[in-house]
């Protein structure tokens, strides 16, 4: 079992602003006596994220992680319950926010799941791995000292090889069989497969009923599950059908990581390096220190590692929530990582590792254009390859493959494919159309053998 | 051919408060010269819907319908260039306002809708009987003085029972073939099924393109066009998967109805009665008179029914746009209709003839209530009988299969099957719950032979 982690990996706190804690997920927490804290501060253009942490430095205003007052939901003091209060990052999307819940154990406390259950009947949605670990927690969480709450629940094949419309429809299938209203929630209990499907069902469903995401890997705790985005593949192409539709909360448990096979957790330290090279070069210099600890599961790095990586997403997505302008930064490395697991057939490949090698197949192109030094591919590699992730593309590929499936990906706009490139000095990106075309031929045919 | 329609029946206009007019649609029209007025004057807690005419009475504040000033797009002036303006009917929705353009020969003018085209990709969504009447028109509509924007078109079969995800996969297919990118546009030629599917596909395809709605049925003209509900069925229940996906605009050509037959004519017409009987009674009224006008497709006739059809409407969405409460008012009938639709098998009845069917059992459990007098009973028979509706269920449909849909339908909230019901004089109904179940039981089985 996972031990709690501490404050080992969080710096001393920053004196910004406080965040406004008007939106009405805040709300209903200080209801509960839970507050929630997010420190920022602006330089230049760039919304920056600020560490949050119980530091020396605290004061009223900057209480750190989070605290808790006298509450009439938890009755015994947390550590006496034996668990810590989450973590909380906001996502500020107007009526549309919502809270991100991170801390160990979670599942084992049904009042943070129950207050965000809307109406009476509830479906939970997952694969056949994570159902035998996680379900009988989670319908437990729903329904402890909830006798009016019903559970269903529809247990789908694992993988991104069923992220497809066969599938989906058992969801339906299973929604109207159960007869669900209006007023019913869907929780999405799984990886980033489960949540893409279990959002876009949640969206479509009687045209929308409110969800809960529940991520169980590391891929979806730092990335997938948060933000809204949902949907399923199509035979030409990934995440081709699908709607932006913003879940009640996000709740992560860090202890579900300890069922995760290594390959899974080194698809998600994907994504986390990710957010480092396109924002937030101090997380970047983090993550090269401490790659060991995130490799050997420590605790404390993994929860500051996914907390970190959600305050990044959290800020592109209320900047940008339908992928308008910033948002789209957030798919470094996907354009070619999406044609890898298209061409390869989706499930071959791990979401992160398709990712990884479009990571070093994006910033050697950005080398190529001469928009970045050489030091930082150096760098990028050698923290892909520490996270023992694929720094080259699979044989199987070759520079048609990815021609043909990069032509159907969502960021061209009137037949211009747009990129998420590496630009400037360390943690910063663009996204654009305007790039030399032979600098792309060249990394195609650098990581193609033909 | 139809003749244009003339002012002979629109009542004289009535010395409500101008609407504003700047919404995102408003401005465009005015920058194109188009001017689009609304009359509305508020009765108590009820919004109500004045007529809008050419009358008298107008002034500078009262234009009427809409007019027209020098303008760089029109060149000719219309009179010459053989059209009519437009009747404009705003649906007010903030930044997701559109407006619905009604009148004959509408789908000559190229720049009506060449100006909500967005992208220069567009991918028409018709079926194999409205394709050999309609298509080329559109597509030179759309390309017309226009060499940049290419069509692309899908043709789907004709009827209810294609309203599923077999079919609508062939409209994503098409999309993806196509390479259709985010900035493509959407446009749904044909009647509700059409329209339905197409904006379904575009609220999902790449997690939402614009789409344009051209309904060539008098049903979709009167009421799916409009409004934003997508979507499709499922075997278990009418239209249980869909989103609320606005249009660019809705383009009401009214000569389509030429093409349509007696039994798609009558269809439509369920639904006009439908807005007077739930809110607007001096509409109802003026249908008894002029039935018969309708019924012989009088174009003037045609175009007073929409238009005031589609104000109902668009005032009804404006107020409730995801169907939180009074949107709901709208499905008069649809309850007992779905369940019609199901029973027999979708595309034995058409959706008009379920709802009339429906509304008759709706007005039979609001008598048995109690809540309205038994003229209003006799006036809604008598009017729909002279529509050639049926007024009562089809013999398959027993009790049993009744409840079995009327279970799964939307309007169900945690188990409670909610109705809309006539309640006091002409013109008004309510949305509820509450009520006693024995009526329900009583019309069930005085519509059912077991």
């Amino acid at each position: 079992m996972a031990v709690c982690p501490s404050s080992r990996f969080s710096p001393a706190i920053s004196a910004s602003p406080r965040r406004s804690d008007s939106t009405p997920s805040a709300l209903l927490l200080r209801r509960h006596g839970i507050h929630a804290v997010s420190l920022r501060s602006f330089s230049g253009d760039r919304l920056r994220v600020k560490q949050r942490g119980m530091g020396p430095g605290s004061s009223g205003d900057m209480l750190g992680i989070c605290c808790a007052s006298s509450s009439p939901v938890v009755e015994k003091a947390p550590e006496e319950a034996g668990w810590k209060l989450p973590t909380i990052v906001d996502v500020d999307l107007g009526d549309r926010s919502y809270p991100i819940y991170i801390g160990c154990g979670l599942l084992n406390e049904p009042d943070l799941l129950q207050r965000h259950v809307h109406g009476k009947r509830v479906l939970v949605v997952t694969n056949t791995t994570v159902a035998p670990l996680y379900l009988d927690k989670v319908v437990k969480a729903l329904t402890d000292g909830n006798p009016n709450v019903s559970v269903e629940s529809v247990i789908l094949p694992d993988g991104e090889q069923y992220k497809e419309m066969t599938t989906l429809m058992k969801v339906f299938d299973k929604a109207i069989e159960s007869r669900l209203d209006r007023r019913c929630t869907f929780v999405a209990l799984g990886g980033g497969v489960i949540g893409d499907m279990c959002g876009f069902a949640a969206a479509s469903f009687l045209r929308g009923v409110n969800f809960i995401q529940i991520p169980t890997t590391l891929m979806a705790q730092v990335d997938s599950s948060v933000g809204g985005k949902t949907g399923i593949n199509h035979p030409l192409g990934k995440n081709l059908i699908g709607a932006f539709y913003q879940p009640q909360c996000v709740l992560i448990d860090t202890d579900t990581l300890n069922t995760l096979p290594d390959r899974e957790l080194a698809s998600g330290i994907a994504e986390v390096i990710k957010y480092g090279l396109i924002r937030d070069a101090e997380f970047f210099e983090w993550q090269e220190k401490n790659m060991q600890a995130l490799l050997a599961r420590d605790p404390s790095a993994l929860a500051y590692a996914i907390k970190r990586s959600c305050e990044n997403k959290a800020e592109v997505v209320s900047l940008d929530e339908k992928e308008g302008g910033v948002r789209a930064t957030l798919n470094l490395g996907h354009t070619f990582g999406h044609a890898i697991e298209n061409g390869l057939g989706y499930g071959e490949w791990l979401h992160g590792e398709a990712v990884a090698a479009g990571t070093a197949m994006a910033v050697d192109m950005s080398r190529r254009l001469g928009w970045i030094d050489d030091s930082i591919v150096e760098r990028v590699l050698s923290i892909l390859q520490e996270a023992r992730l694929p720094t080259t593309s699979p044989d199987a590929m070759t520079v048609e493959k990815f021609k043909a499936v990069m032509a159907v990906d969502k960021k061209v706009a009137d037949g211009l494919l747009r990129l998420i490139l590496l630009k400037g000095p360390l943690g910063n990106c663009v996204f654009t159309g305007d790039y030399d075309r032979n600098a792309l031929d060249e990394t195609l045919h650098a990581f193609c053998k033909c």
